[in-house]
């Protein structure tokens, strides 16, 4: 497989024509999304790929921007999303903060950033916003709706909306709606950064974010990103370098994993906005299928229009266990779509979907073979 | 089951005589220890009862305290540790806050409290104090060791360095050392406490705790306490009365769940000291049985002389998986002890021993009305 970066591709900024009226209620202005292409638009062959909670839109190289991307192992000719046939179209997600709209950005209403003044946001209003700007793109209709974890809650907040826009669906460790282990993780999340007097009430100044509180949110969230086997694997107990029995080191670093969980925070700090992961973790508690349905799910998905889709799992996933693409694959069948469902033997947990790209590669390969 | 608020117990704290040496080195002076006992003293009747890392040496009500006790459910007349036949003595554990010597007592030497002065502390010392005070109250050697979680910790490193001490054991939700996963949810806890401002490197004024991380810490700590499925099925994705989809509230309270470990945090806060949390919970991680036999866990438990031991686990703890149990009832055997090894189905996760009295009731009392 070569690489990526010589693939024809494209990044931008579109800004939409119309004010977004919102799902939970209220409108957004001048909102603007932030997007990669990569692979040549050709008939029928667009995949829109909506991204996790953090990432951005650069999901892999290409001659507008040959870093690699964060699933570069994916995407690129010759690859599971091979771009010799399809055309990648990655948006970063409404209410991030990597170009598009989001809390971090300026009011137009006042010249001041959001803050917690941005309204109250849904996973289908970053839906919207997608669908806004391939309309502003003069994209056609995607042929492959994709997304891993936050990206498939709203992979499927767009089919629910959009439902003659998305004929093949694939939804990759996520679910129909967070349960409360996984809100529980989030809501610490949130508290942590909240409790940090350094936020203060979402007023940090623009370069001044609340370290404390997003170290502890990425290793909280680190609990749940990985598996306990792999750790267990990994690190057992193993200490660090210099580690001496008896020196408590005032409570400090003194296990591998410790040490693991610093380096993850370390990368994470800076990287990312406060206030923007508040509203987008927020949003994927609220997230439920079964609200389009009057409380029902198979209400819900009965408007879909979709012909194939595939949902992946990962065994020793505990953010969204297997359990829940069950539940998933199972309803969409009953909505009449013809789904392949997978439950992947991967130990790295959640965030398998990043790092066994062997075992992601084949089954999404195999999907999109066949279409 | 009568109560046992009219069995004959006490309550006091004894000074040890000797200065204690400590197992990661160094000698603490003027150590105290609270203990409480429930049941008559007879002959070949003494249970020795170790506690989890935050309850007081009050497992039962009797005549010398007749509140109920945070095993209340399981030591009585009649009940699983009956106090018709045996005599509880459980002991306040050395660097916790309940009237045994630890990091929020005076240190004899300044006339301060010791605070981060306190001396590295191991499970080791939780036993050897143990052992110290038994001693000081003229008590005979143990019929039976027991504990839960830290408590079952405490208790193994008892028999490692008492076997003479300590012909019957039962380990409850615990382990012979702590995984990483287990190791990186208390270094969160013990962080959340260490960044909150008002901790001040362990110097904050008596009657000011750092009330932010301790609500943090008690709150990661509930993710692992119990289990998902427990939650999935009590909370789902409940909303707290009053809630409006839209109103953000801040981020704050929205979910059944959230009120859940509000509510948690809220009656942990002000019941711990948070030094003391910190030097336990490190040694609950420090903990490990090879340790004992220069990284050979067979060559540590070949000086055991106990004769049966009943280790029981729950399928659904996620903080000593109960591979763990079997691991350390297959170790038992190996030594020599005669092992029952018992996995329980409840779905409590590892608090379990502290709310499905009906199946640990069955499965301790079965044990020890065989002695």
């Amino acid at each position: 497989m070569s690489d990526s970066r010589g693939v024809p591709g494209a990044v931008g900024r579109v800004n939409l024509a119309e004010p977004l009226a919102l799902y939970r209620g209220g409108v957004l202005r001048e909102v603007e999304i932030a997007w990669e292409r990569v692979g040549e638009l050709r008939e029928g062959n667009l995949l829109l790929l909506f991204t996790g909670l953090s990432p951005n839109a650069h999901a892999a190289s290409s001659t507008a921007d040959p870093s690699p991307g964060w699933w570069e192992a994916m995407i690129g000719p010759g690859k599971a999303i091979d771009t010799d046939r399809w055309c990648v179209l990655c948006m970063n997600s409404l209410g991030s903060c990597f170009g598009s709209t989001g809390p971090a950005s300026i009011n137009p209403a006042t010249g001041e950033r959001y803050r917690l003044d941005f309204p109250a946001l849904a996973l289908q209003d970053v839906a919207r916003a997608a669908r806004a700007a391939l309309k502003e793109l003069h994209m056609p209709a995607p042929q492959v709706v994709c997304g891993p974890s936050l990206g498939g809650m709203s992979a499927q907040a767009f089919v629910l909306q959009f439902p003659d826009l998305a004929p093949n669906l694939v939804l990759i460790s996520t679910a129909m709606q967070a349960r409360p282990f996984a809100i529980a993780i989030r809501s610490l999340q949130r508290e942590a950064i909240r409790e940090d007097p350094a936020w203060d009430h979402g007023r940090y100044p623009e370069d001044v974010e609340p370290v404390m509180g997003m170290r502890l949110a990425r290793k909280i969230g680190m609990l749940s990103y990985r598996s306990p086997d792999e750790w267990l694997e990994r690190f057992g107990r193993d200490r660090v370098a210099g580690y001496k029995p008896g020196s408590r080191a005032d409570f400090g670093i003194e296990f591998e994993i410790e040490s693991y969980l610093e380096a993850h925070a370390e990368r994470f700090v800076g990287s990312f906005d406060a206030n923007c992961y508040l509203y987008l973790s927020h949003a994927m508690d609220d997230f439920d299928v079964a609200e389009h349905g009057d409380g029902d799910i198979d209400k819900a998905l009965a408007r879909l229009e979709a012909e194939q889709a595939l949902v992946i799992g990962v065994e020793s996933d505990i953010l969204f266990p297997p359990a829940q693409q069950r539940d998933l694959g199972a309803a969409l069948q009953r909505a009449g779509v013809d789904v392949a469902t997978s439950i992947l033997e991967s130990r790295q947990g959640h965030d398998s979907f990043l790092v066994d790209h062997e075992r992601f590669a084949a089954a999404v390969g195999a999907f999109l073979d066949k279409l």
